[in-house]
């Protein structure tokens, strides 16, 4: 048995001196848990002089990222540096060096992931990266782990704190998107360039992190269909809530046989879902599992703290491994790496939803029917149609609630009405509808 | 590397046939993630006859305990007959013959827990009890792992998915407890004899577990304040929607620096907390941790195939572990054994909660005034008070809410007002009030 396992630490930003924090002041708590100490021998930044509220003992903060390479005493390096190219560079280095890694980094992960595990693989060391999805949350070891005698069903998250802090305000306060963005930058929820956050893609890295560890099947950014919340109106949440639904900026992920599919968007679930009661910053996930049912896991998305506790419950499951001498007890593809098969991204075209179709239509007779007869000549039915009070000689809007239909024919369609200046007079609004069991 | 596990389930009800379907249809699944295969090799149960709705291999079913005890073939035995005497000897016996262990035993752990763990401590066998609490909801798992760089702060569950049922068709459909009971009985989700679940003790087991590993301390039911839903009116739940609150059987545990608080009874939380949204036969524990701050998870709390995925997560964990020839690498009391130190629990009349306080008054002037005086009397502070339309000649009720007070002052003050005949009709209802960020 290993008395003390060395840690080092890369990167000493918001999630760094998190889990800086975690290991120093619950140091006592985790060794008696852990049944060795974790000590944090280096942490290196190249800012070695702002205050993080930590004192750190003498000679741990540092720059020298080759002596925390080279320093044999350090079992598990932790990156948290951000970015992709650094931080790859960070993780195979270590790694080459035979140290196991943990990070946060789900940027890294949903691009160059299968490097990683593979490099990882072949050098017999762990990966942790339980802090790449949702925060505090502990969905990775659940999926890995806890869930992991299911067939995943479906699995659907609110995966991105600032998203879903700019929805929660345009329905509660009726703010429009860029009201409700300023205010998120203004409380230090949303970053200065919020584009990541905003257009999807952080959603999308978190969810390709799932999905290849729920199906065994390597999933890239690339795979998953990806919109952001940037287009949507007060008005359409507005219509929403009318309607009994809530807009979630969702990561949804479906297994059918032998494709799954795999998209996030802004996405209409009723109301009384509980993901639809989700609000704030909060993330959550909710996995379907063929033996569990529905499962669901709700927390903190973000944060120093939050995150740090991620990190660290990374570095105390991999000691474990370290202080009894095991290496690669779970295989960080959650399937074995032999034993992984890919499986078929469907295209988002074959996609199957329900849709709310929002039309601005001039207040003319017979535009409501030859709407609704372009969606018939697709296929496409109608559950239900809500018409505002007409408003002489202007546009009105029109909402479609639309029954199942396919991606591909919904989109035809909507090319079909929106080239026809008669009918509506901007492009139609489109908000895919999931149903969500209560 | 140990190519084949050998599983034997020892109990072949409702449980152990969800555990040993999913063992057999996910097997591929089960082995591409293990890295070995785990194969049911003998399931022992007296009834050999009944239909699980489950073909199984010649000679797997039998009536011989010996036989499974004394199998070298098996690694991890599984118990799952129920009780506590007889289960505890086949835990100890499967301990004695080098086995690991699997349990959903709750009744058993939160009696004899401490006497399991040593003796698998002793022959160095790991022991597996995810589906003791909460069913298929990966709990276990995260206070020993996820969230385990934690301190915990407080603790609260939903625990029960009989009472929970129960309240919320009290809550729903106004019905009082007897005829919520009694529609309960007759969907399947309590039994003919209800006492364990409506009487809080389920909870309690569930809840001594839960805090046995967040604390790193021993704790027996014996420790637990036990109060259960069955003198709950559907008068008070009214009041309570009321007051926009919410009555659910909660399980409490909260650290108070050197002692922890640890109890079972209705609770009324605020309606827009997550809990108060937690129906039906759901389950779902709120965790604070110093770090993560406020995660909760959710899902079925019973049912053979929730609480199997559960028993299977258990046995892939152990699995994992005989694999690669490791033991004890996360002992079953989540603090090493030779870590815990005995954490005092705070006696019920020490703890401080708001009250909810109905009052069953004859409608004559000065009654109020009265009762408020012996409240002030002990130091319980008035927060609101909701008197209905008064009613000649009649007792009327009167609802108090409390400010914080103590237990020891609140029942000293309702005993003398109990005593007064002049002052109530009927003893005081009381139930407490937990105030839980939303």
């Amino acid at each position: 048995m290993k008395d003390e396992i060395g840690i080092g630490i890369v990167g000493f930003g918001t999630v760094g001196s998190g889990a800086a924090t975690i290991l120093f002041r619950n140091a006592e708590l985790i060794a008696r848990r852990v049944g060795s100490s974790l000590r944090v021998k280096r942490i290196v930044d190249r800012d070695v002089t702002s205050d993080r509220g930590l004192a750190l003992p003498e000679g741990v903060l540092g720059t020298d990222l080759q002596a925390l390479m080279q320093d044999a005493s350090i079992d598990i390096v932790v990156e948290l540096v951000g970015g992709c190219e650094v931080a790859k560079r960070i993780m195979l280095d270590a790694i080459d060096a035979g140290k196991h890694v943990v990070t946060a980094n789900k940027a890294l992960l949903a691009t160059h992931g299968e490097e990683v595990f593979a490099a990882a693989h072949r050098a017999g060391v762990d990966v942790g990266f339980e802090a790449s999805v949702g925060g505090g949350i502990p969905i990775i070891q659940s999926l890995t782990g806890g869930l992991a005698a299911n067939r995943c069903v479906s699995l659907v998250g609110i995966l991105n704190g600032t998203s879903n802090y700019i929805l929660t305000r345009m329905k509660c306060e009726g703010q429009d998107f860029q009201e409700a963005l300023a205010h998120a930058q203004a409380a230090g929820y949303a970053e200065a360039d919020p584009a990541f956050d905003i257009e999807g893609v952080d959603a999308a890295h978190k969810l390709a992190i799932m999905v290849s560890l729920a199906y065994g099947t390597p999933v890239t950014m690339q795979d998953i269909y990806t919109e952001g919340i940037q287009r949507l109106t007060a008005l359409d949440i507005r219509y929403a809530s009318e309607l009994g639904m809530t807009v979630k900026l969702l990561g949804v992920a479906k297994h059918h046989g032998e494709s799954i599919e795999a998209r996030v968007h802004p996405t209409m679930i009723d109301s009384t879902a509980p993901l639809a009661r989700v609000d704030g910053v909060y993330n959550a996930i909710h996995v379907v599992g063929d033996a569990v049912g529905d499962v669901m896991l709700y927390g903190q998305g973000a944060g120093s703290l939050p995150t740090g506790s991620a990190v660290v419950s990374d570095v105390m499951d991999i000691a474990r491994n370290v202080r009894q001498g095991v290496r690669g007890r779970v295989p960080p593809t959650s399937f074995h790496m032999d034993c992984r098969t890919p499986v078929r991204i469907r295209p988002m075209e074959a996609v199957t939803a329900r849709y709310y179709l929002r039309c601005m239509v001039p207040d003319q007779p017979g535009v409501l029917s030859r709407i609704a007869g372009i969606l018939g000549d697709h296929a496409i039915g109608i559950a239900s149609v809500l018409q505002q009070a007409r408003r002489e000689g202007q546009t009105v809007p029109v909402v479609i609630m639309t029954h199942r239909a396919s991606e591909r024919a919904v989109q035809t369609a909507l090319r079909t009405i929106n080239g026809l200046a008669s009918l509506v007079s901007e492009p139609v609004t489109l908000i895919r509808v999931e149903d969500q069991e209560p």
